[in-house]
């Protein structure tokens, strides 16, 4: 009869505690975990707080009991493990709130101990009104408070995807809100360019966004009372100024929480997480790790990195329980397959972004389009803004990105799914997606990304990028083949020369024959069907891929 | 110079066109266009019809005038091919209205029919108040008809994509509709139990749903008024019964236009269509065919079929053009990719259905899932009804169906890529997707369908279907896991005994030793835990795959 001791309640460890016993009715099943609550849905948590989510209990999706009754699985909670003796092979357990330890043998022992927010030595941290969100209590905290203290105002501090959830939540309950990011902008996991449509939809919605800006200290005003007019806290910022508000929300980013496993002598790895094999074993064989605690190889390049998702963490248990009771098993590389959802936009990526792929020093191209998310004389298309990196000579799919107010799962599960099996951009215009008007187009979003691809792969597209237009060569030209109207209404790069498309093949006299032409519309697609007219007819031209929305997306400042 | 002439102005024709012009600025162009427009929408006109699409002129995408400006393609409408000379390699051309002809010869041809409406024999066809929907001019007279006509009460004969839609269409429109379907169920590229949940949403919505009904003649009444009580046409039904109504939709289906194809002695292929290679070329080298009137490999089985899709419309416009301007193509086989909006309803496939799979004699298992379309937490979620046909052997995905109010256009999507790139079902549940709880779930339904079907594979789930349980063999023995509440509410199958699956772990001495077990909940979930539970204490048992919910989707009848 095998034992096995589950460290961590949530997500990977209540996957695996399941599995285990659908594999094995004679296993002892032992779950572990310090906090009130199992399997509650942490994900939902910035969407009680909103007001989304009406019902509290809609977020315990399994309690000790449920757990009990239908798995046999004894769940212990308010119990942490604070110690493992690996040659004993046990854990010695703290009982809350007593304190009280006890030890607890294990055959296969599986931590999921989870990431903590990143809570930097920042002084004052410590006041009321200072709160970050991972678990229940947390939640329950932060109501708490918005019904006590009532405040008008609510700092946010991080723009990755808990930032933004809880902007969005605050802003649905009354709160006027500011963001603040050290970084030059919100969700490191897409591109600038892309962030900032997100950075423009948060400050529509009236969001006080504050790039490039840390927060030093959080000091408390004595005096103010409790729903007053003054602001209960002075916050200290990085750009030397101060910022006056009544609540702080920490949500910096998360670090896998390794301090047990490091204890106990298991190796971590290069990204800082416990490093695990393919079945998910640490480095005692006995011991399992999964979930935001570890580290997994990046899809593409194989190397090690921390990727705090709930999809892979729920896979992580079910192949360590598989594992433990004598299966083969292999974890296949994770993407980092995401999306959040802010205001009336979505935004997604899976695979490597520009950064990154600039900083492993890879070759690459990237392409943007931005097609209706449906038949565009369908009501209730938007456009879905994609950007696809790949590698230029053999079109293996490095990375993509979208944002858009509706399809924006959907096309990036389809380039996942694509990447994942391998198929080159050159492919994608053969996907055969469902298209009837009030759902796609007969070429998808996904084909036209893929057209575009494959046009430049092949050299049917030259193309050129908005940084490259805003310092032109001197033996360059630019050329905006949008209706005149259009340039008026929306905005025009400096220097270029406007001759509309269908008055190009009438008006090629008007264009220098010796100089490089850079062309662009609005989207993209004028200016292809322009450089292929100007190419044919012997000028030397590239499209700025994506066209004036893509430039506008990447010299917007926020 | 290469002159090209291409038959028939929309979405393949088109797309070949503005691909040629892309390709060369030298070749000459022409379409030839019978009808009055080019490059219309014709997915949109139903929804037009139905007043979803407000302007008629947004379903005209390009003009004549546009092409010509764009692309200097020279487009002619009015003017109909009605022969073809190979040896001259010229096609003779009628110009409507006046019937004059002339000669236009050409070097490379492209043939874009396209399907036309099938009209069987049927005395009454051409009465006032009959119609069909292929084009502009049909959806103009149809909306005339209900402008001037006002009718009380419409039958659409056939219940295909074209037939639905515009049910739905007269239905927003205030008309009482009757859907007469020869068949047993709509929408045959699905299987009837899928189809089952269509028809549960017409009768919802007051449809009245006449299956295994056909149209045998149309009689008009003499002397009812324009707009009277009477109805203005008596339908005489399969049935030997009548159907009093005052419009008449025919959606029987359409039939390939081989027509010009099959008298210029081009060979045609064993499923009816213009046969082709994988070039889009016919059996005269210099003359293509692409969309509804040619066929293609089907994507499992390579055997050639009709599929009538804008999609594989359009991508093999654009490779014939690139074929006849020198480039090297390969048109890749046909998913049969396809989604139709039925009411509150989506209904989705891709690959081959199980009436399908049966008639080539393919081994194949199916499973269901029905998990919601997001977290199941956040509001707007509802289940997507998901059925996975594969080889039981290797795991190869032969066809997938989806039905429900939300989110399966983008899992079929995903399945079809997965399928043509060449995944297989124990891949499925690897599948990273994009998950935020307005977006998804942890565990996607496309990986849960993948987890019941690895199941399956690897022997850890037996699984048996609702008509197993239909006729019950003497040594088996049907379980029920579901809270009594739930079978007391919803319903349950004959002969079922009830233990909550919660209990199951304690009255296991209430089930027979020596019987095979059929196991049964609401969805499959509870099922597969109670089978494993029960299989790993013992017994001999398999669950019902998708539960109940599949049970009622197979033994309802409308």
């Amino acid at each position: 009869m095998t034992k096995i001791v589950i460290v961590g309640g949530v997500a990977g460890g209540a996957s695996a505690a399941a599995r285990a016993r659908r594999l094995s009715e004679t296993a002892d099943i032992i779950v572990l975990e310090r906090g009130e609550h199992v399997s509650f849905a942490n994900c939902g948590l910035p969407y009680h707080i909103g007001g989304d989510i009406r019902q509290r209990e809609a977020l315990l999706l399994q309690t000790p009991q449920s757990f009990k009754r239908r798995f046999n699985v004894e769940v212990r909670t308010f119990h942490e493990v604070i110690a493992i003796d690996r040659a004993a092979r046990s854990v010695t357990v703290r009982v809350w709130p007593n304190g009280e330890e006890y030890q607890e043998r294990y055959d296969k022992l599986l931590l999921s101990p989870g990431a903590a927010p990143v809570l930097p030595p920042i002084p004052g941290l410590d006041s009321h009104g200072v709160y970050s969100l991972r678990n229940m209590p947390d939640m329950d905290r932060i109501m708490a408070a918005l019904e006590q203290d009532k405040p008008a105002h609510a700092t946010v501090v991080g723009g990755g995807f808990i930032g933004l959830e809880m902007v969005e939540a605050l802003h649905q309950r009354g709160i006027k809100v500011t963001l603040l990011e050290l970084a030059p902008q919100v969700m490191t996991p897409v591109d600038p360019e892309m962030a900032n449509m997100l950075h423009q939809t948060l400050v529509n919605h009236g969001v006080e966004l504050r790039l490039n800006t840390g927060l030093s200290a959080v000091v408390p005003q004595a005096g103010v009372p409790a729903a007053g007019d003054g602001r209960r806290l002075e916050l200290h910022l990085s750009t030397e100024t101060t910022l006056a508000t009544d609540m702080v929300i920490l949500a910096i980013g998360v670090k896998p929480e390794v301090r047990l496993a490091n204890a106990a002598g298991l190796e971590l790895g290069l990204a800082g997480g416990i490093k695990v094999d393919a079945a998910m074993r640490t480095s005692d064989p006995d011991i399992y790790a999964v979930g935001d605690a570890v580290e997994t190889p990046e899809f593409v390049t194989g190397k090690p990195g921390l990727m705090p998702l709930a999809g892979p963490a729920n896979r992580q248990g079910r192949l360590a329980a598989d594992h433990m009771l004598g299966r083969e098993v292999s974890y296949t590389r994770t993407q980092g397959t995401a999306i959040c959802k802010v205001f009336d936009l979505a935004v997604a990526s899976t695979g490597l972004n520009e950064k990154r792929i600039q900083s492993l020093g890879l070759a690459y191209e990237k392409i943007y389009v931005h097609p209706a998310s449906h038949a565009s004389y369908y009501p209730g298309a938007h456009p879905v803004s994609l950007k696809l990196l790949f590698d230029p000579q053999n079109g293996r799919i490095l990375g993509a990105q979208a944002v858009g107010k509706d399809g924006v799962d959907k096309r990036i599960d389809v380039l996942a799914v694509a990447m994942r099996a391998g198929l080159s951009v050159l492919q994608l215009e053969d996907l055969e997606l469902t298209y009837a008007p009030p759902f796609g187009s007969a070429r998808d979003v996904v084909n036209q990304a893929g057209m575009v691809a494959a046009n430049v792969i092949k050299g049917d597209e030259r193309i050129c990028h908005a940084e490259e237009l805003l310092a032109l060569g001197e033996n360059q030209w630019l050329l905006d083949v949008r209706n005149p109207g259009e340039l008026k209404s929306i905005g025009q790069i400096p220097g270029a020369v406007n001759i509309p498309l269908d008055e190009l093949r009438q008006r090629l006299d008007e264009i220098p024959k010796d100089k490089e032409i850079l062309v662009t519309c609005q989207v993209g697609l004028r200016g292809h069907v322009a450089c292929r007219l100007l190419r044919n007819a012997g000028f030397n031209a590239r499209n700025l891929s994506g066209g004036y929305k893509t430039f506008e997306m990447v010299t917007a400042r926020y």
